[in-house]
């Protein structure tokens, strides 16, 4: 991998980098040409295709992995590339860490440890409800470990999205060994399905941006509602297990100002708002320490999340 | 009409009533009867069949109504019916005014005004959507303009649902002609589904109570996904509007915590918040001062609605 | 008409402006000259009169129309008019859209739709009330005909408070037509004398800024104090309705967290903060878009108003 | 003083008590009669006058003070007066303080306590505004002194608003003195007028309830018309002082939720609403302690307006 | 064990009960006796010692265990018991659990895990302070294995104090497992003290109610300057450790409305917060639930707590 | 005293500076140097001590007032000082006020006035209590006389913790006058010390910022426990004083949102948050007050601890 920011003027540069945009213009003298920006997780540079039509100038579009052949120039004292040839390249070919914030962990590990929880799940509806979803549908697993959990705060990296439901579901599995009034089962699944909204309320990487979609409905709306066209598919599903499933999502936010459009009523939808309000604060606290030393107890300011300065603690 | 609250002892009466309830029991012999509770409009009483197996005694259920022949007795100095026989009536030997809290409109004419404005709206995916409420769905209909639009507040009668909807619709309507910036055929199609969401969130009259469904999830969620739900029959609905659709619809209420999930972020939901504000509004203060006699401008009494003591104005 | 922004040196120019302030200096040589900022609605200008008691030079004062003869000049790069001569000009000779931001409605026609309204209030008190004001009261209809209803947020402009005070009065009309135990004319009246208050609060154009009395008292106690003052002038005012008309302009904030001393009581006062915020909050929203082309659908941003990220909505 | 609670059935008695209500009825034969409820400060009492026309029956209404002759009979377990003769009484013959509650201080001693706050304040144009109202205003004077400060909660008694009025003054007063850019004149004048409003606001004893104008209005919005009324007598009253008096007036409750339409912008408005928060929290405190005898320290429950349980203090 | 609710007249009882009240009042002929109420977990019964001072009456005080032997009377229609012998008995001569609200689990047991977490405790300061409470100061163990948690709400039985703490300092552990940023030997001590000022917060059992000093210190306060003072007999005590574990203690609640004086600013902060908010809310679920017959789903009504209507989860 | 501000190049300095910083640098050949930043009321300086163990260069501390002799020289366009000498001085030497802000009162002045107070309690206990610390304890005085009341906000000055004490003592002693349900001792007791944890919740002058043990206690929950600790140094002190003189120290913000953890419940708490209050806020206006002219009432901006724009009163 040749990074961006170590690329030098009067290189020959032959490397895989992620196209964040592509537009076509033309020359003064009206002559098409292709503007691209590449990026990697180093940066972003201009790139230039003088001669789109040229044999080994492959078809491609913005947010394609692109492998390019190209000599570095400088233009206005800023660094540009100069494309000879480029090659759409196939998943596989390249590691998305290299270009995009990615999770610290395994995500085919988290995902196969999520996968656990669901085949612990005794009812069989729930268990054939969550499985339609995180076993067959394959389209849906692909997004769901590449996905977000947020734009900015917290998770907002991809495998973000399977990082934190897998920790609220840790969080509640635990609640329910230590809460024999629990319903594990209703209690696991809402913990799986408690943010899958957030599959359309954010767009895929590198976006990663609200969607049209996201800003009018909300990830919890929409979430509840996925859930809810699935279990139609389901015969016999009881009425009363799907309204409980879907308050959990509803509710998870846990108050009206957070945007639930009801308050918790269960005591699963009580224990999931907590896993996951802890989940969401203890990570974005991490997040923000991340760029402090260790042993650094300094005071980091002001955090609005918080309503408190807040630092790291001492090492005991 | 026999209204209960005449009902003398040793009269005989032949009179059709809403069966509230009804339950088997037995008699000290062992034998068994049914105690039942007849209700209309002027209150309830207790009737006993103590022959259930007798000629003259049809099958029925409870909340069906019943014409019944029976004496009248007294039991512990309270009246009480002897029924001799009964047999369940069908729509239409009856006014269900006579039962249950209606609205003072004319139910027809509102549904017929409800549907002229549907006949007004150009866009061909909103015309569809709501006719295939509106005018195809029989069933719908139907329960449409028999449901109340709340338990207790305001519009808690029979009809009341389509009362407030018509009346959100016209001043919706008034305030797309004021400002050309609305969309008036997303405007009106939202007024028009705001709260058909109530069909589930609470139960049929005489019940008129919340249902499980409808304390779960509350009818802002169920209105949006049974919106959502029959968009996706609709070949080619556009996502767009569909969206924008439903954001009104979760937006109605105007602030988070007064349930909405979203706050309104379209004109048309400002508007439709502030349309539905005002009617709730001024048909809560109406029911309120139904009771005060014309001229009568004391105050009522400190309303936690209104967070004030309130009263009838006078008449200038 | 010669705007501001196209003057070039060497040009002389004759033309009217607002003169924006003016000031009295001295040379360095002790000749006493006037220090002017002319303005149109493209810009200001700096403008001397170094022989202020010139043939030609008439008196006036600032934010007086003035037509001035003079040459452009260039002074440190910005350019500069040397006045030769100077006329204060009367109302009629310009047309304020030149020089100010203007509604884009007909003001007399507004102001007679207003006072139609005025005719059909048939209490002989209110109707005698507004008369003295809007029918008998030149010097006030002038001032209320060109003042705005705002410093920035909505209907800041030349006409913005006839603008909004229509606005608000024609959909408390149509209030008055939907809900019978309205009443027509009490509703009407504090429609119409809501927002009076505001003559006082913001000084004229082009200042349009909160006055002393303004910051200290606010428009909801000036509008009503100004309200009674004139009601003892008129004999026998019912107390009854003076107190309900007052009590309206009181409340017609909604919330005593928005600055209003007392919560709605009466149904009118009720109607009335709900006609006043519609009218606000879709005009500012109206306000914001102008910006946005025709048919844009993008995000603008949140905005702390509406506490949401907002978008005009696609022309469905 | 023969008090109403030691009445005993055949006594005749001969003394001067409250007549809270006046009603005419006819016996059962038709012969009109008048029925009247007496009261003093242990109690109330029904009384008849079975023959109003006779000689030695004077003219009186309901809230008049009344000399009776009775005999005390039963009627139903109660007793009841046999009216005799009645006589009107002027002011004078009566000690209210026998009929109401009134201030345990002496009310002429603190009206000339704030007589003497007045004479000090040296700027003439709040001088003679102050004097036109507690010096030259006999019919104010007189009612001042003899209104409560609430209809409840603190200082609502005979003389209340006199002696929190008072007590506000000389909190200020000691306010002015600490801080030097505190303008005693403004300060202290706002403080003698914050509650004058509540002459309006609340009726006179012993009714001593919220009026028709003060649920609409407000004591505050009432107290700063008043006040602005009578600037307009006074030549060349200067306009910012009479601004930021009713300023003070406005704001002296704090907060715009507490029915300030205006938060405290200047030093003396904010001096007058601690002042006066002062004096109602200590005064309701001790008022809620009044029954507490000396030195119990027990806890007496929570108490809405302190948001705690409360008792008295140990005494050290 | 004999229970009150068992008793009738006639019978002669020989057992061990609580003694509520003791007071000597006299007979009409002026001879002192007791009046005692005495209580198991049944109920309550009046008692009568006539003859105080004959042999085989010991001496003892109201909330004394006492042993009694009595005949079982009724006057005016209750029971009564007329008391021939009284013993003050030792502990453990009863089981508190048949007099008091008792934690269903086992006392012992859950002393004992909650010392095994001390003894995984690795930071020796944090160490020796908690075995300086829950290892060496027995009159502390003692007082802490029998206090409850709550007057009413949650935990509010003998036992509670320690369910609960062991509850939170057992979500502390998982947690400080998930997130390897929180400090264990930190979030552990501050889990395990958060609450020990309940000790003084409320008086034991059976009065378990707000003491003077929980009234106007609250166990917030109370706990971190119970830990404070204990800190200062440790040699060497890191001041930044101590501070930190006194910020968990006085954050626990969370926000300043619920009487933290702080919000949290530590991780630890944050994870002690949500572990105790969450048993709260479940346990006090779990006790609203306690009556409701299994596999009930019936709504309970709305719960103040819970700001909802809540019920029982489907058994799925 | 030779102001930084004139210091001008080439001259020779000999005078008295605060060291604001020191730090120990290596020249590029490796010799050691010392960095310091030297400061008074009119800025800082960079100063360097190119031998620091030469002769007539004596040991001192960041944070010590020290007589140099230096030269004052250029470098990079910015004065500094050549250090020749360096004498680290003893206080009285120097003069505060000509390094820090400092109160405009004099401190000694202020400080006999509270002890004034002190010596007029009565009860012994809290007597006892002040005098161990305001009389006996030098250091302690020493400290309180050098400290601010804040970082920022109000009485942010050497002084300022003094001034601001005995400003709420005087209030408070007046309030005691007024009311005779207040117990003064208690009251003076609490006033005096409701902000002693000020003294560790921030640091000394020059840095007078929060301290750890600020940030994560606050001077609330410091100051209590000061107080906690020194009562039990002292014999019998009553157990119930102690509670109410820290309950008056928690509760003196009023509000559980403004960081105490109780709200008043004793009538000193009340008098005591209202002192507090009126002083800091009085203050605070003052001190935005102190750069406007005399007689200047323009409106100073939108303040966001007053929620409001604010002014200077006109002088009346």
């Amino acid at each position: 991998m040749k990074y961006i920011e170590t690329l030098r003027e009067g290189e020959r540069v032959s490397n895989i980098y992620l196209c964040k945009s592509k537009q076509t213009a033309l020359t003064k003298n009206g002559k098409p040409y292709e503007n691209l920006i590449l990026q990697d997780k180093t940066g972003t540079i201009d790139a230039k295709i003088w001669d789109p039509n040229s044999q080994g100038i492959d078809d491609f579009d913005s947010l394609d992995y692109i492998d390019v052949v190209a000599d570095v120039t400088t233009f206005q004292g800023a660094s540009q590339l100069n494309v000879k040839r480029v090659r759409k390249v196939q998943e596989g070919e390249y590691d998305p860490k290299d270009y995009l914030p990615v999770s610290e962990k395994n995500i085919d590990e988290m995902m196969s440890e999520l996968t656990q929880y669901i085949q612990s799940i005794k009812n069989p509806y729930l268990k054939e409800l969550l499985a339609s979803f995180f076993v067959k549908d394959t389209d849906f697993i692909k997004r769901f470990k590449f996905h977000s959990a947020a734009k900015s705060v917290h998770h907002g990296f991809v495998g973000g999205l399977l990082e934190h439901t897998l920790n609220v579901t840790k969080i509640c599995d635990f609640f329910a060994g230590m809460y024999p009034l629990i319903q594990r089962d209703l209690l696991l699944a809402a913990a799986i399905f408690h943010d899958i909204g957030k599959l359309e309320e954010l767009s895929v990487f590198p976006e990663n941006d609200y969607t049209d979609e996201g800003q009018l409905l909300g990830h919890i709306m929409i979430g509840a509602e996925m859930v809810g066209e699935r279990i139609r598919t389901i015969n016999d599903f009881p009425k009363k297990i799907s309204n409980e499933l879907k308050h959990c999502i509803l509710a998870h936010h846990g108050e009206l100002e957070y945007g639930s459009p009801k308050k918790p009523a269960l005591m699963e939808a009580i224990a999931l708002s907590f896993a996951d309000n802890t989940d969401a604060k203890i990570q974005t606290m991490k997040e923000v320490f991340s760029t402090v030393p260790q042993g650094n107890t300094e005071w980091q300011g002001y955090n609005r999340l918080f309503e408190s300065n807040i630092r790291k603690t001492s090492e005991v």
